[in-house]
């Protein structure tokens, strides 16, 4: 058993997470829950999304919410950004970094992006060219690393090819998206070994859906494989498009249990991304999807009453 | 990593899960719960406690359940029986095991059952005795092995110690207990390494709750030590007495679920076990704390539509 000393945290609630929440949010809201974000110890934020809005309405504010963040220095806030137009938006509004997303499985890519893997990694390719220009780091994000909802199970090997394309376009990392959350840790342990053929492990991420309760266990066995950049949202903000009222990201508070229980440091404060997950979930009305989150609000609720 | 190729699963729902509801349950709907679980392939179900009613009033009923359950054959219906009034009333209800507890932490002990470790191991000589008399098999609990609510952390000789002593005295299986969820793999390992010195790994199964979100990835590092028998509760009913609100007892779904997909044999039906989830969260009126059960039932719900 290797397991890393260090691990990175990129938090996707305000980007993943709340593209995927039902109740809007405003974007002084959205300032101030990355800013609260920032203050727990946080060193990378994906702060927004440069989609089509027409795709993706929740983050048609994303420029607006970065220029009125009042930046943390050492903090990345980054934004997904799909083609040079949406590149050019998030330069503009003070990204420190941008994100390009490809799928493993060719039918996801399709009715997803409307088109084919090939054609999503030739539309990434003067982005990278762009950002490089500019020295900004590029990440690139592979989904359904593990199964996808039409195609059932991806081969490791699909997964590889896709995450080593990226990889060789100039992404620094590439993040493996358990989109559906179906992966258990064999499948996980699989897909690492034949992706690291491609990309150097200290060059992957993962970021895992905890859509069947497996997400803590997958991260577990990615640390053992080596894996020492973890993607989460605050409170499990987030859901899956797939299963609607499932379960969607990791919560951030329940990976940090775990990486401060195997000893390993984030410089993440657990208690302060507590209370931003309490805050949210208050604001979003809905219940707190991080065990931890909800363990540690009743015993304080207890210890008081 | 060396993984069992079949594992035990012991059904705690009707036991440790409806006694930290606070919904009370009827005894007809409490044999239903028992009379579904069997059928979906469980070998081993604890039907009830025969703890003083004074202590656990959601248990007074467990005589009547056990009369009056359809039996299964191979199934076997155990019960908790603490002293040996309990002990006889359970084998006149017809239990075909029964089980002990006993605390890794004396402090534990005391306040939850009024006695000091070695006070409890002397209590329950007696019953094993009467059992082996009976040809009575008896499961060993031991809680609080990875922490205490009152001591904090807890030294995993002293978890050894005490599951040893259960051992010694007959007990045919050593089940041990995170009662308050705080475990992680590395905890976790640390404990049944101390505790396989004392007890063969496989005479021993885990006991998770996953009041941090950690059970899953828990019960796959002990996976990985050998263990082969995990307690689990039906879409996680049960709660946490020292945090309300917070998670109990691991889903027996999110189990089927992980073990499925490291290729390890149950001869459980994960699909059956997740209806009599939806059932019972129905009948107690609330949510499932199963992911996979919600997974599942809004993946049934979202193709219907």
């Amino acid at each position: 058993m290797r397991l890393p000393r260090q691990v990175t945290l990129v938090e996707m609630g305000p980007r993943d997470g709340l593209q995927n929440e039902t109740h809007p949010l405003s974007v002084v809201d959205k300032v101030r829950l990355i800013e609260r974000l920032a203050e727990t110890g946080l060193q990378h934020i994906e702060a927004g999304s440069f989609v089509s809005p027409k795709w993706v309405p929740q983050m048609a504010d994303s420029g607006d919410v970065l220029r009125q963040i009042n930046r943390r220095d050492g903090v990345i806030y980054s934004a997904l950004t799909p083609n040079m137009q949406g590149f050019e938006q998030a330069i503009a509004a003070g990204a420190d970094q941008v994100a390009v997303f490809a799928a493993a499985s060719e039918t996801f890519s399709r009715k997803n992006i409307n088109c084919s893997i090939d054609e999503s990694l030739e539309r990434f390719a003067p982005v990278i060219e762009a950002a490089k220009a500019k020295k900004v780091r590029v990440r690139g994000y592979v989904s359904t690393v593990v199964g996808c909802p039409y195609e059932g199970r991806i081969a490791p090997d699909a997964v590889a090819k896709v995450a080593g394309a990226l990889y060789d376009l100039g992404c620094y990392e590439i993040s493996l998206g358990d989109t559906i959350g179906i992966g258990t840790p064999l499948s996980v342990r699989s897909m690492l070994t034949a992706v690291s053929t491609r990309v150097p492990i200290e060059h992957l991420a993962v970021h895992f859906h905890d859509t069947y309760g497996q997400a803590i266990a997958n991260i577990y066995a990615a640390l053992e494989e080596g894996v020492s950049v973890v993607d989460s949202s605050v409170a499990g903000l987030g859901g899956c498009p797939y299963a609607p009222g499932a379960a969607g990201n990791v919560a951030t508070e329940d990976v940090l249990y775990l990486l401060q229980g195997l000893g390993i440091r984030t410089d993440v404060d657990l208690k302060a991304m507590a209370k931003v997950g309490w805050a949210i979930c208050d604001r979003l009305e809905r219940s707190n999807r991080s065990k931890v989150g909800a363990a540690l609000h009743a015993r304080e609720h207890h210890s008081k009453a």
